[in-house]
């Protein structure tokens, strides 16, 4: 087994594709979230997140609370996601004054920490006794989780130990109350366990092991701890079901698990948990649970883009193939999450399709969750919208034709900010001998074993890749599953190497120059015949991107159809792209509208070229309608 | 303008395609019923409408109610619709227990009305301070309704007029509460307008045309009426939103509406009562308004069966093109609303397109509704099944792949009853110098203005229809829309003769044959581009019939593409065949699976023919896929 690490945060920058968009959440992202938090953003949802800990603190020196608590039970998860999202961007990006308003944030929740190590403003602020009553809805772990991460980053971003002291006092309270004293219950949303095992890899104390692999290992073994949980209390959060156990996760012992269930954020934080555990420990039982999972979703359950939990009913999977594109729930959220559970497989075998899965979840569904200046964003990612039913319909609600501006569940905008400002943990990978290239990311990166690349792609747009040594040894590059062909160069000579699994492996010398190419045709994508939401109909996809069609270069989209078998060409850059965006042009015939909802007479065509952008662009210019899948000619 | 009634419903007798579904109604679904309604089918979700009768009788007489009241809190309109079937299969086929049975039925009825002509078991048993506290939930005025429906049924068919005493007296009661005492209110769910009109072609009494009128003229006058009634009281049913003004058809007065909305029984029983009362009284505005709400639900929220009320959210009409194939709402009932509707309109004009929307709801949802056995029923009428997601996903569990035997909520099966029983008032209307064919139903009819007619056809299957003459007169026949050409023969000489809104009118006389001959030629169908969840598909119609491809004929249907423009053959009657059901074979591809959810690799195809059976006979094989609309390829 090859072991591997991520690289540290601090050992990838960029200033292509992907230092672009840090540079946007840098620029655009962190300050307009930071305003959010503090209320200070106009016309935007109130958060209240930063008085949520102001007046916590009040609560514990027995002081007036003032306005209380306001937001979500898991409000506290956004001033943690946005702390990680800085911490990452401050490690790419030295800065006095965020890191200061970071550390003013953080003595604001150490100061709302209670003194036996409890931390969460919710209950602290509403009712003391109420801590731990109700894991099924109480989020009290899963925001400890996300404070955990914001401080093993902040202190890897800049060495500042508060928020991780407090972190670890945090986790010493869980473990007391979830190991020495109860040993019962499990999160009923589940983070904390990707938390700890990052606790450990910062730390080194293993005690956030264990407490991770306590979860993880209790998680099912009595499937009717909700019940029992909700049967000592009198009160609910928001009513939630404590009998739905595969909606929990909770049905089973993990290890039994074999579905894809339930909310589908919560499935793939546990996933991932799972998987760096079993990576860690070498645990194959858990390991081969993880892959039937894995397959469950990427077979079954994932559309083309890499969107999971397809329905909008308690945000979850739905049943096989069960994948509509227009009612499509498909969280951004949880594509993030998908990119955690491929990385965490990674770290278990070195196989392409992990990486695969993670691309196409990047570079379609969380992309396309943040509006091209950053500044608005999808909840939820359909694979199509119809002005008049998108947002409208009772059944569409939730799929919004146009990004707004914040949410009151505002999960996803600090998540997108917090997974790209940390790409290069997802691009690339490390042990003591050897670096890992699994997604192509210009810039530069330094491993810790020693070895450093610089990497220049126009990737996604252009598919050649080519890595400057500047310190050589063992590198592991990735040969994408899309990828019908490619070639290897080294030092100007053709490389007669066999992919395993996805992968090349070369060794490499400092000052060695490496150009890998692959396929940049743009193809057909055809969906299972099991999938009858899209049967019949086809998408079209050129390297990473997954395409749509939008009316703003098609006049209707719901009137064209693509020619079977037709020619996709790549159009030319010209002054209508929006800044940098490769279209696709493919032959395609246009229906006449006769103007009755149903008539005998076949709709007359005409032959039209049809216009494609990526789909992580659409909904960039107003409300108009999008297309994934398209019906052939 | 022409005035026309319906005939009566002992006018119309029939031993052909209606009439075996009259014996088997009378045979099969009145008795099987009616012991559902007295809590003896085995199996069987309990109904207890007649103990409710029994129960409310007590409490009437201040006695112990024994086990009270349980169901629905429309619960009573079963034992309503149950005696409409009843009596419309006793005009056709006189049975003496039957009668009596309903006798003891009505007795029970009666028992359980008020002094003061109140009538409803819920509030009766439950709490008689409620009574019209509610109109929002309490449908008391809606089961009111169905019972003057029943009574006018039962002495129409019987002569016997005790019922209908009772509902005059019910309706007196409903004359005082709502004009002379409060002069406020609207039915949360209209269904008593049309009652009161059927009350007054029956009794002739112009109080209830007055009363219809009020409900009709009052509805919308005042949007909030619901709201400040709700504010009134501190009880509710299911928590209905009385600011849902779309939802119950009254943010605006009748005359203003154009736009078919809110829950789908409720509008088209709502649109049927103004339809008759403008064709009663001559009333533009309101026949103006029926015609936009009309053009709303043909052109714009009707499935090509017929079925409206797409969304399962509120049984509710979505907005413009939202006509989601596998998510389908299109409940039975509505549909034989819509039949109801289309009737009425009939009255005012005579326009082809009225009888086509009746006869394509009648030979598609509203037959597809019924299991052929009669023994069990769809409430929701979907143009996909796809077992392992219908009926199961979180989104499709309204979409049952067979059949159940009864519901809780048992509203379609006694409609369906009572719709079948008395076709003949669809299929044929007359005025005092003419008869008109809407329908082309096999069967005898007289006309109370003295014509006579002996009508020979199998249709649907063949589209030669056959009018003997024993009674001569001016004849009304529609030829239907969906006929490119007929042809129209008169004692063996072809007449040239042009259809006037989709009729010609001729004049016959006694012992005249009259030969009409549709298209029997299948078509595609073709769904306007404005209808996303379709588009680029295609459907197959042969005259009335709207055809369905299911795995029973075909394996995975969902594999098969029908080649665009692809021959359409009629089968040969095989021994395969259920009893007399014409298939039909189309030129068709079959897609290989290539066993991956996504891939750039066109399937590859096989040619093979498909087999479509009509929709109205889907799912009595067996849970199987099934799809209305197919790719093309």
């Amino acid at each position: 087994m090859i072991t591997q690490e991520n690289i540290k945060v601090t050992a990838y920058k960029s200033d292509g594709f992907i230092g672009k968009y840090q540079k946007l959440i840098r620029d655009t992202v962190i300050p307009y979230q930071y305003s959010v938090l503090c209320d200070e953003a106009p016309d935007t949802e109130k958060s209240h997140v930063v008085k949520n800990f102001e007046n916590a603190a009040k609560a514990l020196h027995g002081e007036d609370v003032g306005d209380g608590f306001y937001g979500m039970v898991f409000q506290d998860s956004d001033a943690a996601k946005w702390i990680e999202a800085a911490a990452y961007s401050l490690a790419l990006y030295p800065d006095e004054q965020l890191s200061a308003t970071v550390d003013e944030l953080i003595d604001k929740i150490a100061a709302a920490q209670d003194e036996d190590g409890y931390l969460d403003t919710y209950f602290t602020i509403k009712d003391r006794e109420k801590r731990w009553q109700n894991l099924l809805e109480g989020h009290e772990l899963y925001c400890s989780g996300h404070m955990m991460e914001a401080a093993c980053a902040y202190y890897e971003a800049t060495g500042k130990k508060k928020l991780l002291d407090v972190m670890e006092k945090n986790a010493e309270h869980i473990y007391k109350h979830f190991i020495t004293e109860h040993n019962e219950g499990v999160p009923g949303h589940p983070e904390i366990e990707l938390a700890l095992m990052k606790m450990y890899r910062t730390t080194g104390n293993k005690k956030w092991l264990l407490l991770a692999e306590h979860f993880i290992n209790k998680r099912g073994e009595d499937p009717h701890f909700y019940e029992k949980e909700a049967a000592k209390r009198d009160w609910s959060v928001w009513g939630n079901n404590p009998t739905s156990h595969d909606y929990q996760q909770s049905g089973k012992p993990v290890r039994a698990q074999s579905d894809a269930t339930g909310h589908a954020v919560r499935a793939v934080y546990l996933y991932t948990g799972m998987a760096q555990l079993s990576a860690k420990c070498g645990d194959n039982a858990l390991y081969d649970a993880c892959k039937r999972l894995w397959e469950s979703i990427t077979r079954r359950r994932m559309y083309v883009t890499g969107g999971i939990g397809s329905t909008v009913i308690g945000e979850a999977f739905s049943v096989d193939y069960d994948l509509p594109p227009d009612t499509a729930y498909a969280e951004t959220c949880a594509s993030i999450g998908l990119m955690f559970f491929a990385n965490a497989m990674l770290k278990n075998e070195l196989i392409g399709e992990y990486a695969d899965v993670m691309e196409t979840a990047f570079y379609n569904t969380v992309l396309g969750g943040m509006q091209l200046d950053g500044k608005r964003f999808f909840y939820v990612n359909p694979l199509e919208v119809v002005p008049g039913i998108s947002g409208v319909s009772p059944t569409h609600r939730h799929d919004l034709p146009v990004r707004p501006k914040w949410y009151a569940c505002a999960c996803c905008p600090p998540n997108a900010a917090r997974l790209i400002t940390s790409f290069g943990c997802y691009a690339y990978g490390e042990n003591s001998d050897m670096g890992f290239c699994h997604l192509y990311a210009d810039g530069e990166v330094k491993f810790e074993n020693g070895m450093e690349l610089i990497c220049r792609t126009d990737y996604p747009y252009d598919m050649t890749v080519n890595y400057s040594v500047v310190k050589g040894g063992r590198l592991a590059v990735r040969i994408p599953g899309w990828s019908d062909t490619f070639t290897l160069v080294q030092n100007g000579e053709k490389l007669d190497i066999k992919q395993i699994n996805g992968y090349v492996i070369l060794a490499v010398k400092d000052g060695d120059e490496v150009q890998l190419t692959l396929s940049d045709t743009p193809h057909f994508v055809y969906p299972s015949v099991k999938i009858p939401a899209v049967s019949g109909m086809a998408a079209i996809r050129r390297g990473p991107l997954v395409y749509c069609f939008e009316d703003a270069d098609n006049g209707n989209v719901l009137s064209l159809a693509l020619k079977r078998g037709g020619k996709i060409t790549v159009c030319e850059p010209d002054t209508d792209n929006p800044d940098g965006i490769t279209r696709l042009k493919v032959e395609a015939v246009r229906f006449e509208d006769n103007n009755k909802p149903y008539s005998f007479d076949e709709p007359k065509t005409t032959d039209t070229p049809a216009v494609a952008v990526p789909y992580y662009t659409w909904g960039n210019r107003g409300e108009n309608a999008m297309r994934v899948f398209m019906p052939l000619y």
